[in-house]
């Protein structure tokens, strides 16, 4: 067989390949009516009897043999032996990133500002951190340290109170990388407690747990579903799709780089995207070849090679001005800029999560340790949403101080526009504030 | 008798204010099953069948007597019409706020960033516009102009390519003043269509209609029911609950003007809130004796009464510190300092949608054309949640571009981290980029 891994090729010069491309990229997520009405039964539950619903709920489905709520709670000395038992290659390794994701999300706290008009008037914009945040962490296998620092050190670096981790532990066991990961990122308190009830309990609080302002974090369909079902009565994140990439590539880049970086997103999930874009046919010939010889040496070679198949692409384009088209047809998570001169498209971007700029930046630096937040918007938001960050941690409140004078000049203004309005209250509120 | 609007007092130094309090603000938007599965089939109808299922709800349900889309389609000229059209009074309050809103919001844009670190990597965060963003104006009765302006005008300082406004016309009927109001604020196209239809244009596109990346803006209970179906597809702004106003006052300010700033707030509609905090029994009597004698007097004294009676209450407390404490509960969407030195609260309102500092300050100037937006957190959800602004319409990309060496160091920490998490090919896309 010529073509095992079966990757799909496009070609951006065909007529049909608007088409094309809206095939390759069309995924929703089914709404699971089940799914709905259940997580709604245990949130109501939840919300009724509290921390007894917690126990129950853990016992039932995470095997917890617990009598009482505060078995379920860790405390911090469980946490600082966690970070004492790894290996000290594991807690260095912990240690650089955290250290690099804090320092690059300080750039981002926004600042409150003021500015007064020639009448006295003041306006501005005051920053407040939230008060609390809940940060869901999947148990078992999908449990990742490198998502307890992209989530917890935003909040903590905005200002939060309490950051309160949520993480079942099946049969009691807790992967030590993930809590001295929650060490070091500062989270102040954390429940082995998982699936929706989790999500219950610190959207409405329990007996022992207050309730939050917002919860972050990535989880299965139940923690999604009712993610969703309490949203509005506290803030969530973001609605998380598969993970995709977007290499454009010059044709100058090692093929077996640019082959390794694709599957770096294929090995997440079958329905994960991997897409190479290049000017250069024979460029993509190459890389299909390093995917061929390649592939079979991957561990997680089953999933990757069900995720190119479903949805992986190589796309031949005119130059790299249609790339970036592509591209933002695409808004992908992940974009790898792997050309000679990286900042010369940085502007042609107008949609993308991250941007991976040159061949040495491999989406998986990002991923860990380079800074940059790697929870991203994925299929096709990023054309209007942004990586969590310190921002989506802070509020801000409108300020405005009329001064007798400003007061006086913009009450007339209010009382023709609240009168054109029918809204009387409002413009004599105004009106009472115009000199005689 | 003695009180005969019946609002409410409290006193927050009794042992049970907590719970009286909380029992004040409760209110949950109920969710109803029939609008819903309404809503639902409207979608997949405008779905399915474009522009001809636009045409044929805008004719059932407004009246339209269309037989095709270009009909409901308003061109610029007829903007120009109604801003020609309506009186020069009305035209200067207009252009006054257009003017003072663009202003305050032009604080609010948000610049791409970019730091290099000493081994030569570029780290930073591009801001990017959206590119077409749809603004829902409620028609009919509750058509406000400023609900234009406060809409239309973030979304243009952001640097957004189209907006498009889309209003329902019952009987081919619409407000000058809303078009003259689009007209100011930049509109880029208008469409009379209203409802779950509208929304589901936006957000799906149509033949006639390229979807959008964000809707914003008020609607019923079927356009907000919309809007959270096809919420993920786009962004949307917020689900809005009642409006509310709290209003600190240290007894200083003339108790007619405190009145009537409760009254802007309750005559909205029945389940709007208007709570006044003070520390002095007497001026709570003295406000409480001018709700009596204005009440009469106002045009929507029906609506007031109901929404003061129903959500209403002044609340004495120890002093202001206590004061604050009640209004960080409350998180309200509106707060009024109207106190002798509001710059000395301001730190301590944690949350809050606006902040209206010192007696001549107004709710309803903020409302119309002090410059910040009137789009803002309801029922709490100032805890986490901010006014609508030009951060809405802008998104972030991270960027990362790691010099050779940055990659080696880099690679090393990836890989130990990658390994850790069993994700092999991120681990070995890092170490190919580590020196050997």
């Amino acid at each position: 067989m010529e073509n095992q891994t079966a990757i799909r090729r496009l070609d951006a010069r065909t007529p049909d390949f608007g088409q094309q491309l809206s095939d390759l990229l069309a995924w929703e997520a089914g709404a699971d009516h089940r799914v709905v009405e259940v997580v709604d039964e245990i949130i109501a539950a939840v919300r009724a009897r509290g921390d007894a619903a917690l126990v129950e709920y853990s016992n039932r489905f995470d095997q917890a043999g617990a009598d009482h709520i505060d078995q379920l709670l860790l405390d911090g000395d469980r946490l600082q032996q966690a970070l004492a038992a790894i290996a000290p290659a594991q807690r260095q390794a912990l240690e650089t990133a955290a250290e690099r994701v804090r320092s690059y999300h300080e750039h981002q706290r926004q600042e409150s500002w003021q500015y007064r008009e020639a009448d006295g008037t003041l306006l501005g914009q005051q920053i407040t951190p939230m008060e609390r945040v809940g940060l869901y962490v999947p148990g078992g296998k999908a449990s990742y340290p490198s998502s307890v620092l992209m989530n917890a050190i935003p909040a903590k670096v905005a200002g939060v109170d309490e950051v309160v981790m949520v993480s079942p532990a099946p049969g009691g066991v807790i992967n030590d990388l993930v809590l001295a990961a929650a060490a070091l990122a500062g989270v102040d308190k954390l429940l082995t407690i998982g699936g929706a009830q989790a999500v219950a309990a610190l959207a409405y609080g329990t007996e022992t747990l207050a309730k939050v302002d917002k919860i972050v974090g990535p989880g299965n369909i139940y923690v999604a579903t009712a993610k969703r079902a309490v949203f509005g009565q506290v803030d969530i994140d973001m609605f998380a799709g598969p993970s995709e990439i977007l290499v454009v590539c010059d044709g100058g880049t090692d093929p077996d780089w640019v082959a390794m970086d694709l599957f770096s997103q294929a090995e997440h999930d079958e329905d994960a995207q991997a897409i190479l874009v290049s000017p250069d046919a024979g460029f993509l010939d190459r890389v299909e070849a390093s995917i061929e010889r390649l592939l079979p040496t991957l561990e997680r070679r089953a999933i990757a090679e069900v995720s190119l198949r479903r949805r992986g692409a190589l796309i031949l384009v005119e130059d790299l001005d249609q790339a970036l088209a592509v591209a933002n047809r695409v808004a992908p998570e992940h974009i790898e800029l792997s050309v000679a001169d990286p900042e010369a498209l940085l502007p042609g971007v107008r949609h993308a999560g991250a941007i991976f700029m040159g061949r040495y930046t491999s989406e998986s630096l990002g991923d860990y340790c380079a800074g940059p937040n790697h929870v991203l918007p994925t299929s096709g938001t990023a054309r209007f949403s942004s990586p969590l960050g310190v921002y989506d941690f802070q509020k801000r409140s409108s300020i405005i101080m009329c001064s007798a004078a400003g007061a006086s000049e913009l009450g007339k203004v209010a009382s023709v526009l609240a009168r054109g309005e029918s809204l009387e209250a409002h413009a004599r509120a105004a009106e009472y504030r115009i000199k005689k």
